[in-house]
Formats: C-alpha cells, sequence, structure tokens
C-alpha cells in the first residue's frame, strides 16, 4: 500500500493520529473548511487550486458570496496555496472540495499520477445551478459524481463521505448536538479505514459513522441533498443534521 | 371545506380524534399496515383494490411475497374490501398506499369526482424494479410521484408523508427507539393538518412531525429512497428511521 497510515498507539490504548499531508483541491466553502480544520490539528495542508496567481490577485468575494479567497489564505500561514497538481502530489489523501460540476475536471487537472494509489475522500455534489436555486442534480439514480470519480480515476481509492451536511458541521459535528450521522461509501475499506480515522479526529464518534457499501451506495447520498436543501429551509439554520435511529 | 375535521377537545384539553372514514388504496404491505392500525385506532376503514372478485380469489403469496390478501382481510372483519372507485367513494380521507408505477393509474380508477376537495395522502414511491434489485425511480429531481399525483388531480389536497420509512414504522413509530422523523410535503395547510393528526393518532409526537413545505419538496423525500435501500442493508433491520436533529 502507497499509504503508510500512520497511527500509534499510546500507552492508554488510544488511537493518536500524526500529522498526515493532505492536499485539498478546492478553495470555497468546503474547501476552506476542511483545509482549516485540518491544519488546526496539526496536519500538513496544501490546498489545490486551478490557477494560484489569478485566485490571490482576486480582491472580491467568489460567487457564492465567500470572502475572496487571497484573504482567507493570507491569514492562516499553515496552509499553503498550490496547483491542483501540486497540493495532489504533495498530499498522502486528497480531498476533493471542487464544485461537483466541474470535479472531474479539477481531477483531471491535479493528475492521474498523482491520485494514483491514495485515498480520494470525495465530498462534493453534483449540483446543477443552470436553472437557479434550488439546484437540481447532474448525475443520479443509476450512477453518481462518486461512481464517476471511480471510473475516470480507477487507481484512486474513492470514498465519498460528509457530502450530506454544511461544510461547518463537517469539521465540527458538536455545532449539532448528541448523536447524528455521517456516511461512508467506497470499494476499499482500508481507505475508508483512513477516512473513518480523519472523521474521528474530527470529532465523530465511532458509533455515529455509518459505512453504507461500496461506491455505488453515493448515489444514495447525493440524492439526499434535495431533501437536505428543505430540510435547510425548514429547519431555519445549516447546524442540523440526520442521525440514524435502529431498534 | 369539504371535510369535517372532527377533533374534540375533552375536559383536560387533550385532543381526542373521532372514528373517520378513510379509503386505502394499495393491498401490499403498506395498504395493509395502515388500514389494519386504523381499524385498530376505531376509525371507519375500506381498502381499494383493482378487481376485488379477483384478489379475493388469489390463494397464493402476491409478487412481494406477501401472504394472500384475502387471507389477511378474512382475518380483519372491520376492514372493508372494495373497488378503487368505492373506496375512494367511502372515505374522507384516501391514502395511496398503490405501488409508485402504477399510481397514477389507480387513482384513475378510484375517481376524479371522489377524490375531489379530499386529503390524499400519498405515502407511494415512485420505484422501478424493471431492470431488478436495488430498485431506481421512474420520476426525479425535476418531478415527484407527488407533484405528478397533484397535477393529476388538482381538486385533490395531496400531501406527501410516510413514503421515508418501513411501513410498521409508519404506523407503530415506537418500533424505533426514541425520536425519529417523519416528512409532509403538500400544498393546502388544512390537509397537512388534518394528516398532522392522524400521524399523532399513530404515535408520532408533534415534535417530529417535519412540515417540509409545498408539494415539489416531495421530490426530495422520493429521492432519499436510494439511502434508505443503503441503510436498510447497513442497519440490517426495517426498524430504523431518520432523526433530524438541529443545533
Amino acid at each position: 500500500m502507497q499509504i503508510r497510515h500512520r497511527l500509534m498507539l499510546s500507552a492508554f490504548g488510544r488511537a493518536m493520529e500524526l500529522a498526515m499531508r493532505v492536499g485539498v483541491l478546492g478553495t470555497g466553502t468546503v474547501g476552506r473548511a476542511i483545509a482549516a480544520r485540518l491544519a488546526e490539528l496539526g496536519h500538513e495542508v496544501a490546498v489545490g487550486t486551478r490557477d494560484v496567481a489569478s485566485i490571490m490577485a482576486r480582491t472580491e468575494p467568489d460567487a457564492r458570496g465567500n470572502p475572496p479567497f487571497s484573504e482567507w489564505a493570507e491569514a492562516r500561514p499553515d496552509v499553503r496555496v498550490a496547483s491542483f497538481a501540486d497540493a495532489a502530489a504533495a498530499g498522502e489523501l486528497i480531498v476533493n472540495a471542487t464544485s461537483g460540476a466541474g470535479s472531474l475536471r479539477s481531477l483531471a487537472a491535479a493528475g492521474e499520477d498523482n491520485l494514483a494509489g491514495k485515498v480520494l475522500l470525495d465530498v462534493a455534489n453534483p449540483l446543477d445551478f443552470s436553472a437557479g436555486v434550488p439546484p437540481t442534480l447532474l448525475v443520479k439514480d443509476t450512477d453518481s459524481l462518486g461512481e464517476q470519480i471511480q471510473r475516470a480515476f480507477p487507481q484512486a481509492r474513492v470514498v465519498k463521505a460528509l457530502n450530506t451536511m454544511n461544510a461547518l458541521v463537517m469539521v465540527h459535528p458538536d455545532r449539532v448536538p448528541g448523536d447524528h450521522s455521517v456516511f461512508l461509501s467506497g470499494d476499499d475499506p482500508d481507505a475508508k479505514q483512513m477516512v473513518t480515522d480523519l472523521l474521528r479526529g474530527f470529532g465523530w464518534s465511532a458509533d455515529n459513522i455509518v459505512d453504507l457499501g461500496g461506491i455505488r451506495s453515493a448515489r444514495g447520498v447525493e440524492m439526499y441533498l434535495p431533501l437536505w436543501l428543505s430540510l435547510r429551509q425548514a429547519v431555519g439554520t445549516g447546524d442540523f443534521n440526520i442521525h440514524v435511529v435502529r431498534a
């Protein structure tokens, strides 16, 4: 296995995660939240973007109304800003936090060789805003973005996770009280274990990490988005999630 | 309003629901569970089917492996078996528990006039089993079965609910411990209130009934089905549900 999964057991038997090199692709809300949290947890983070010079030169809010990325990046000297390819090359684990509509293109720019053998955590949703809001899905039902990515990069070990909630809840699950669930879809058990450890680091308890099976199950978590959007309106806050309650 | 919503307040201020006439369309697992529970709660129930003589003559399990409907019906003399049209005519409230693929046809057989002005609780899912299991969806993303039904029967007051869980959990929410959620979608607030009262009768607490908004939000609860199917496999029981947890 190309990825060394660096876990040490302390004298008390608790899993202690050591610093990992992570390439986070995408500079939007989700990429920023994940990169900041990983850096805060001591990981070595490179945020990948299509054109570093261009994004760092921009001083206006982005298309979604986020403050300019350059401002965000300057406040976080512990996060390196790099091209998609550089960030992917540097990472032992790669996070796809690009917009779903452009994910395959962004990952192609990251480079097949830079993804080969690595765990690729896909948090993107294939949202289609071309007809306005609420968005529809670019792929669904008989396929999913997660599967498209796995097919396009067969040597990457794709794990779909975290796409079913707000960016802040992803990395700070304690923003929502009590138990609530995060889902894993992927064909590689070791890759899912690595993502599980990452999620544990974010604060997810083992009981709330639900393994849905192979990457095909990405269809379900991506098709959950329309319900999430309705719930977002109904509850009036992004700080919510669903919990799988069983008998 | 053509439907009298018969609620009485007892001396102790508790809402007491009086018997209601309900037409339950569909003789599968869901129709049986809802009809039996409504009858148990004292409602006057007619179960509607395409061809009464034909279904009562069958002595083999149905396509999904359920015991023959005739056997079920004979054990429940408090439930009347009727044609779609008779059941719809008799009901003050109609439940669409037919298979999603045939719902529009079944409702047409029930008769537009027999649905006009009435609350139509749609619990069906537009599942397509034509390519085997897991099923895909016949309608999704830019439309939903709930919306199709509302468009086809504009005088019916359609409320989508209960389609996000196992039939037994629908009518006995206490099969799953603690809090978990049921969703309402529909354009008519009075109709949603009537369904809310029905759900309260099944045992759903007010806090766990989540109003998602108009019938368009049926897209989300129908597109949740693939996730439900993955969760069904992951948790190993149908006795589960999701709970919306908010900050």
